[in-house]
This record gives C-alpha cells, sequence and structure tokens, in this order.
C-alpha cells in the first residue's frame, strides 16, 4: 500500500508569470502555517475584527461590512450575485470577456431577468453606454468586472456607482484581478459590492475572497435574512423579502456571523484567514500609492519589452490592465511548445487564454509578489531565448 | 497608520478539546507552507490526481469522482444537495439535530419538496423508520447526518444505501464530523454522495471539503451540466435536465474540472489542496483500523473519566460519536465561567452547545491531532480541577 500514499509536497519551484495564481508572499505562507484556534475564540475573533479593518483600507472603502467569503474568488461573486438577485429581478450585465459572461451565467442559474451591455471582448463601455443601458433596463443590480483577464482589459468605473444609484439599482464589481495592483476605489466610484481573490495582485494563494458591502445593499440583504431553525435566537430575525437561495453564500448570515452577534454559520477557514490578514498587511505596509506604481512600473515594461522583441501587444494601452499583458502569438509559432519550453527549460509559467482568444494569445503576468523587475527581465530574456530557438524571426511577428 | 496594520498572527497555543476545529497536524500545515502551481501546471494535476486516488482510500469507495470542493465543509453540503435536487424535487430528511436540520435548511433554499423523519435531538432512526419514509414519500433523494456534533450521536448507516436504491432515491450523507475518526463505508453502506471536511477527524483546518460520488450520481449530475458560455468546447454538451442552480457548486462542471478534460471552472485553492492531501497521507500511514481504534479509545476514557468525576454523560453509549461526547453542566455550576476558565488557566478550550442543548451541556471532542489519551487526561484533570474549584460537589451533578 506505501505506493498508493505519494511522497510529500516538494513542487518545483516555478516563477507564475500567467493571469494567476502568481507566487505567494512568503510571510503570507508563514503566517498560514500557525496553528488554528477555535471559531469563537476571543483571538480568532479579533483577527476576523482586525482583518475587517485592513481589508477596509485595501478596498478603500468605511463599509463596515468588509470581511472574507471562504472560497474561491468564484464564491465571492456568487455569494454578492445570489445576496443581490431575488428570483425574477432585473440584472444588467457589462460583458467584454470570459469574466462578464460568468456574471451573466451566474444570474442565469439565479432565475435573474438579464439584460446585457455587449462589447466586442478587450473593449471598454464609455459612462454613456452604462448610462443608456441604466435608462433602458432599469435593472435592480448592475454587475460589472473591473479587470477581465481573459482580455487583460480594466473597465474604467469612476462615476459608474452614482449612476446606478439614480436609476435605482445595486452595483456590483468583481475586482479579483486588480485588488492590491490597481487602485479599487469602492467608495469614490460609489459600488455597492465588490469582491475580489487573494492569488493575484495581492500575493496570496487562491480559496479565499474578500468583499466589501455598501450599508445600503447590508440592508437590503438583510431584509432576505432567514436564519436556521436549529439555531434560531430572539435577537435575529427573518427578513420581509424573498429569501437567499443559498445558505452556504447568504450574506445576511455571514455578516451575523463576522458581527459581534456571532451567529454560527459556516466554521471560518482558519489559516486561509491568517493568509488574507496577512497579504493585507504586507500590501499595507508597502502602501497602496508605491503597491499601484510597482504594478504600473512592472507592467509598462513587460509591453515595452514584448514589443521591443517584435511582438504585437493585444488590446488598448489606455485600458490595459497593469498586471496582465496580452500578446499575439506570431503565425508561425506553436504557442503551446513555447508555454511548455518556458514552464520547462526556465521554470517560468505564462498563460494560455479562453474563448475567441485561445490559440491566439499568451497572457504574461507580474502581479503581487511577482510584480518586480527582475522577474520581468527574467521572463522577457526566457521568452526572446525560447522564440528564437522556436526559429521566431521578428518581421514575422504580425499574425 | 502603522497601529492599523495589527501585529504578527502569533495565536496561543491552545489545546482544542472542543467539537471541532481541533489542533491540526504539525505535517498539514508543513505542507500548506509549500508554494502555489498554477492550476494546469502537470505538477498540480499531478497533486490533484494523487488527492483523488488518496481520498478514494479515507472514503472506502472506488468511486472515481472523490476530490474537493473549495469551501468549508458546509459547502460540501450545498454543493451535494444543489446538484442532487432539482427545483420541486421531493426529498426525505433525516434530522435527529442541528445538522440535519442544516440539511432541510439548504433544500428549503432550493425549492425542494422536503419530506422528514423527525427525531429527539440525539435519538438515532432504525432501518424500519427510514424504510417507512422511503415507501410513504418516495423521494428522489434521500439525506442525512452520519455524526451530528450538536448531539454528539452517530446514525447507523449500514443497509440504508441499498434501501434508497430500492426506492429510487439518490443517497447523501454528511460525514463531516467522523469521516478519518470512525468508520465512514461508502460503498458497502451504498451511499451516492458523501462529503466531509478536514477540520476533525483528518487533522487539518476548515476551508476545504473532501467529497464522493458514484456513477449513477455523477451521472445524474451530468445531465443537469451546462458549460458556461465564455468557455463552451466541441467535446462537453450541455445535460437535458433541469441545470443546476449554483455555477460554483455545479458538481457536473467541477468533475470536468478534476477529470482529464481540464474544463476551467473555479482556480482550486492550492494550499488547502496541499493541507488535504497530507490530511489524507497522514491517515493512511497510520492505517484506518488504528486510526478508528485510537479514536474510540480516546472516547471511551473520554466518556469514562467525565462519569468518574460525577457528571452526567449526555446521549446513548450505543450511538454515540467517538470523538465528540456530550456532558451535562452540573445544575449548580455556570457552564460558559467553567469554559473560560478552562481556556484561560489551562489554554484548553471545550465546546458550547446549540438550540435546545444550549447552557445544557458541555461537548468535549478528542479528534485527529488530538485523540490522544494524554491530551484526554490533561483535559479531564483541568476540568476536574476548575469544577472542583468551582464549588462543585459530585453528588449535585445530576440536573
Amino acid at each position: 500500500m506505501g505506493s498508493d500514499f505519494f511522497g510529500e509536497i516538494d513542487p518545483p519551484q516555478r516563477l507564475l508569470m500567467g493571469p494567476g495564481p502568481a507566487n505567494v508572499h512568503p510571510r503570507v505562507l508563514r503566517a498560514m502555517s500557525a496553528d488554528v484556534l477555535g471559531q469563537f475564540d476571543p483571538e480568532m475573533t479579533d483577527y476576523m475584527n482586525q482583518t475587517m479593518a485592513l481589508y477596509r483600507q485595501v478596498f478603500m472603502t468605511r463599509n463596515r461590512w468588509t470581511f472574507l467569503i471562504d472560497g474561491t474568488a468564484r464564491a465571492g461573486i456568487e455569494a454578492a450575485l445570489t445576496s443581490l438577485i431575488e428570483p425574477g429581478a432585473r440584472v444588467l450585465i457589462l460583458r467584454g470577456g470570459r469574466f462578464g459572461m460568468l456574471l451573466s451565467e451566474i444570474a442565469e442559474r439565479l432565475d435573474a431577468d438579464i439584460r446585457t451591455v455587449d462589447l466586442e471582448w478587450g473593449e471598454v463601455a464609455t459612462l454613456a453606454q452604462i448610462e443608456a443601458g441604466l435608462a433602458e433596463h432599469r435593472p435592480a443590480v448592475f454587475a460589472a468586472i473591473h479587470g477581465d483577464t481573459s482580455t487583460t482589459t480594466a473597465q474604467p468605473l469612476d462615476g459608474v456607482g452614482a449612476l446606478c444609484a439614480a436609476y435605482g439599482a445595486m452595483s456590483y464589481v468583481d475586482a479579483t484581478a486588480t485588488l492590491g495592483g490597481m487602485p479599487v476605489e469602492t467608495d469614490k466610484w460609489g459600488i455597492d459590492v465588490v469582491s475580489a481573490g487573494l492569488q493575484k495582485c495581492m500575493g496570496g494563494p487562491p480559496g479565499c475572497a474578500p468583499i466589501t458591502i455598501s450599508d445600503r445593499a447590508a440592508n437590503f440583504m438583510a431584509a432576505r435574512r432567514k436564519v436556521e431553525s436549529g439555531i434560531r435566537r430572539a435577537d435575529i430575525a427573518d427578513g420581509d423579502r424573498p429569501f437567499i437561495r443559498s445558505n452556504y453564500f447568504d450574506l445576511s448570515m455571514i455578516m451575523d456571523y463576522w458581527s459581534e452577534k456571532r451567529l454560527n454559520h459556516h466554521t471560518e477557514a482558519t489559516s486561509m484567514l491568517y493568509g488574507a490578514r496577512e497579504c493585507a498587511r504586507v500590501l499595507l505596509q508597502e502602501g497602496l500609492p508605491a503597491r499601484f506604481e510597482r504594478h504600473a512600473r512592472c507592467g509598462a515594461a513587460m509591453t515595452e519589452g514584448l514589443r521591443e522583441m517584435g511582438l504585437e501587444v493585444y488590446g488598448q494601452d489606455a485600458y490595459r490592465m497593469t498586471n496582465v499583458t496580452g500578446v499575439y502569438i506570431p503565425a508561425s509559432i506553436d504557442g503551446e511548445r513555447v508555454r511548455r519550453r518556458m514552464r520547462e527549460d526556465y521554470q517560468i509559467e505564462i498563460g494560455t487564454a479562453f474563448g475567441p482568444l485561445a490559440g491566439k494569445i499568451w497572457r504574461i503576468g507580474a502581479m503581487g509578489y511577482n510584480a518586480e523587475m527582475d522577474k520581468v527581465r527574467r521572463t522577457l530574456d526566457a521568452l526572446r531565448l525560447t522564440l528564437a530557438q522556436e526559429g521566431f524571426v521578428p518581421d514575422q511577428a504580425r499574425p
């Protein structure tokens, strides 16, 4: 039977320069190696409260309800949409890439009345386009992706919250790929719910979804509250709106768990909370402006370096995410073979692509712990040498 | 701003002898401190495949579909029920404690037609009672809890799968509190879907839910498949049954992610996977029989020790979980004050209770890494001394 147990965890030392996950900051891994606490231990609830305070700074918000969802970034999206969208409610979704389509996919599962602003992959919407959509459809919820890694494009969001509020819509934004790397200005944008993950610019592992919720949205969700009959208490009443169609993603109950009520829900994923807390500490000690500048500098260097070697960069410079760059695979080159050689010869991972961009572009990231100039150089050098070995001649670069 | 960053993660060294989480095996924490890999890196998918093979042994099954859900144990329950229960489908739920009630709570969110076999908290159902329920209600799905920590009671399940199959029902069992501590004989019992967590007898942290799925159930779920439009592929078709009402918990898509198709879904929670894999390795190196015997020995010693100090143990010896013991709080004693003194004076956590048992019993666990005789003795000694200091005289013990 011995051979059925396999060996110890001992991964090769890969440099992860794809669209995420990126390598985890060593301080985060060390924090996660601390032993766990009971979920209602005062030391544990202190850590939970501290995590809320730290993520308020990360999300640039004063929202009381700023905490963690126990699941991957996608769990944060589904918790937000499930709690915001009542069955049959009208939802307006901005779709310009794979993750915009994921929003409507999730909304469809929730029996939403879905309307969309559909863009070509890689395009962004103007405020006028968003307002036209709100005016035409009068949705209860507006949802968009900040940085859609499938297209390496960042949607400008300044002014969007005010527009949504003016048209009576709750607003949701997924910032999985940008939080900690580009400004996610929750309060300035006026977005009601923003969720994210740790495995991109936050420098943590996948498996935890920070989220922040405005009081307006929290009150709406509380009106959908449905307390489990096994743990009913006199101080927590059911709401009068249609209940949320998931127990695990019922944000009203999760808020009661993270509040001083400490209503039992799931058992908080202690190790991931330790990791999330350390991600935020590392980030805030660096400072948000320095962090954003570091990502912008590395993203610009990556884009410039790719162009210098004769490759065509995908997308628009004005709306490019700073932490991931799409680049066309030259016509003469086998993209998957290059990715494999990068991995095998240099221990460097670069990313493939989805949907209409599959086989057309690579996606090369420099985010979180990996947004460093030496790692950008190492990646560019390895790609240049690999492409040369594959017979790439710059003049043939244009697809 | 410095004070807003708080200090490093540095929890006190608590001995967690409540109903879970328990202390994590140090090997598991060390495995989790390895850096992450890209989700489609061949080294990562090897680890995923190994994890499947390891958990087949843990779940005592030959089920191909044996893998991890990225979320807490509750996420595993909801993934199973969401994928098994179609809107309006009839579900028969065995309820003899808080977690049995959670099953119907989740089913209610899914618009199920809910029927129940209701027991007093702490009672178990006979096979005849289960068969009577199946015969009367003819449900599409039968759901039960193996070990309901709220009552410290384990439901016998031998023969239940065959009964369900005879009456045309899919069967689901939650084994969160027993997997790795008591036999969870998936194939022998004939249960279609079993899910669990790591933070009880598996010796891991909360935040990951192992699950196993029979081919019969997997085929049913595949018939509910709905592939995201952003990543459609010619080799994966939608099913012809009503689609699953969650994207994150759509087990048909998660199976496609864990299969050689590697259809992108969430980004696997790498660190938790490392931890789950190491939990299984530690367990299988000890061996299942030795592991079960260790839990039984420690549970018996705990029960006996509590009785020897003049306390009344809750529940029935014949159906007692081996890893957690309920004990009545003596009438003269402030239960929360004792728990606080145990924590502050001895760094030992024991558990409180829910619902009708709140304030009536403590729940004292010895599970996973903590199912050791020295820890049982340390807990009993600390409780005896604390109760004496609180003025407890054994003759007054009976409530």
